[in-house]
């Protein structure tokens, strides 16, 4: 047995949060694709039977209120808040990743805007995963500012009293860069304008810190790290001393303060509520609240500890077992810039990726040569981490 | 027996989709809540459970391809278009009706101003519901238009060459009154203007014909006669020859004509798939998928003229039986403006409705004074409609 999978045996068996692997669904597959769709926690398939034969199926329409449903946007967004360092009640629920930057990001804009300020800029992220690009696009238009692509490092240069709102990712989807959320919001705020986070790649694998940073307005999606199921709603963080100046794209009957009057004119609820828009998707939603269960007594700072390790190790094993010159590493070698996840550069990566999944290695290919390996600390393991680097040798020799 | 009875049991022995009630869960409790919130059809449990336990716990990420989840959204639009009277690859399945009133609103305004005619006004029913007016004013406030609430029969009055779109109900929500969708489409395009239609009362409860009508866009929920479940997603219907027009306000990475090719810049996808956002939110939309396999062998017509001969006999058993005076119908006697519910007003409604729901009649309260009761031809009989208003009268003595 090599040095590396001793050492590997070892961790594992000293590992604090080994014993929530048991938590998930799992086979004999090394799954290093969590950040794309987190496996399935064990509670999930019991919670999603209960909700649609016994909430749906039984009482019916009476389970608005009885099984917690109407309230569900909110309940389940105070659950998330410990997770990315929020006190209770700044985050909602619902809609998709897109569609809650679009709240977010015209949000932003005109709470810079309602300050007389003439701000007509937004800044965007330039190696952004490219929805949140698109749907920035489509915001600047609809709030008539214009829209420009900066690199994270180069925001603060770009900043200046044009600029109304800034929108960032916390972990760069492709290269697994981590950004610098305490000093980019500074300098965002230094200059009089509103932050924007994105916290796809990070929400769950890392302390976030959103409250003690001062974000003003985060969104995430909640199917990677947090396991909560394919295409599970979003969620949008506003803070708290912004929730009265924000003023919704989307204000729709649920983010109404009485939504049950039928009132026709439109007066927002106060809190988090406000970020709500139509009927919350209960069945996606209840199953996300089962998922979640598997936070408990977990501590992010030991996640943090522990992706750290797996990544460092990973990286060690594709040193020592992989042919010289035959893969490069883009994700940063700092840990106060590197996420979760791993990126090789790669000739022929599509190939090597489907290889690798044929040998039982699941990672993803990321055009146009990126292998991206995803480490998730609740059910990966050391020994997980020497097989994947084993095998990728193996498909690269 | 009363004569009332009899008469109900020999129409549920000759009625020709009496079979299809077993194809749900229900139980001894008249349900006449199907406008707010459909039955559980009895393939759905089975269908989630495989769809939690084997294509996300088993095949995780290989599902998106593997099982079919990333043409979902369209392949259901496809199932749901037959319904509304659509050809296929003009209707997608996502988001909720809420932010597809806001992208087909949106959009029917640029299809409007493109033409160069300076078209700055929308129309909004004066009776929608009330997410659509908050939705329509946000539409206004981002296109710079301003917005104008009328009844719907009186849109061809107020249309003029200011008209950029028009956005009505099929079936009003409280009322139960049926809109001549087909006039006022008319109307709207004798005045150059785009129509944008709600069908969340009518879809899956009587014919609606967009193609043959050409209805330009359409919205609508599908967790009332289509029995999606709570806060299943939405559809958007974009008629075929507008589709290269549709210039979505929510452009996200699902409607790029490259999804995977991250790129930086948006460019649409041909087709219906225009009308995506972001990541499709799986567990809810299969359970659609399996909700709408009830509809085979199902013509919309027989549904039709079983929802109108249950509304008759409903209103016919209420006269009957309810004292005099105690109610008084607010939905239309004439079968062409009557959906496929019967709302009637009622002092102390909201008593009364709790009282109905104890005696075993579930139907809904709309303030401040409406009865509403929703019939569903799939599931509801005759004789569940006599028993309705033989309770009704007994709580009303």
């Amino acid at each position: 047995m090599s040095e590396l999978l001793l050492r590997a045996e070892k961790w594992d068996g000293e590992d604090p949060l080994a014993g929530k692997r048991s938590a998930f669904v799992l086979d004999d597959v090394v799954y290093l694709d969590g950040n794309s769709l987190g496996a399935l926690p064990a509670g999930v398939p019991g919670r999603v039977e209960d909700v649609v034969r016994r909430q749906w199926g039984e009482l019916r329409i009476r389970s608005w209120e009885e099984s917690g449903w109407w309230t569900a946007p909110e309940r389940i967004g105070d659950r998330i808040a410990p997770l990315v360092g929020a006190a209770a009640g700044q985050i909602v629920v619902g809609d998709s990743t897109s569609v809650n930057v679009f709240k977010a990001l015209v949000a932003a804009v005109r709470m810079a805007q309602s300050a007389g300020s003439g701000r007509d800029e937004i800044l965007v992220d330039a190696t952004t995963f490219p929805t949140d690009g698109y749907i920035a696009e489509s915001a600047a238009r609809m709030t008539g500012c214009s829209l420009r692509a900066v690199v994270p490092g180069e925001v603060p240069a770009a900043l200046s009293g044009r600029t109304a709102a800034v929108l960032l990712n916390h972990v760069d989807y492709r290269t697994g860069r981590l950004h610098d959320l305490p000093a980019l919001t500074a300098a965002v705020h230094a200059a009089g304008a509103v932050a924007v986070w994105d916290l796809c790649h990070s929400a769950g694998a890392l302390p976030v810190g959103l409250d003690e940073h001062g974000v003003d307005l985060a969104v995430g999606c909640t199917y990677k790290y947090l396991n909560g199921g394919p295409g599970s709603p979003a969620y949008l963080y506003v803070r708290a001393e912004l929730q009265d100046r924000f003023d919704s794209p989307l204000p729709g009957w649920n983010s109404h303060v009485e939504p049950f009057g039928m009132r026709a004119s439109f007066e927002p609820a106060p809190g988090a509520v406000r970020g709500r828009v139509g009927t919350p998707d209960i069945l996606s939603m209840l199953a996300l609240e089962a998922a979640l269960e598997v936070w408990d007594g977990v501590s992010i700072e030991a996640v943090r500890a522990k992706s750290l390790a797996l990544t460092d190790f990973f990286l060690e094993c594709v040193g020592a077992y992989v042919p010289e010159g035959r893969v490069e590493s883009v994700t940063p070698a700092a840990h106060e810039e590197r996420g979760s996840q791993v990126a090789l550069r790669c000739a022929d990566a599509g190939d090597v990726m489907k290889r690798l999944i044929e040998g039982g290695v699941v990672g993803d290919f990321r055009q146009p040569d990126v292998l991206r390996f995803g480490f998730t600390p609740l059910y990966v393991g050391f020994a997980d981490v020497e097989r994947a680097a084993r095998v990728l040798a193996e498909v690269l020799r």
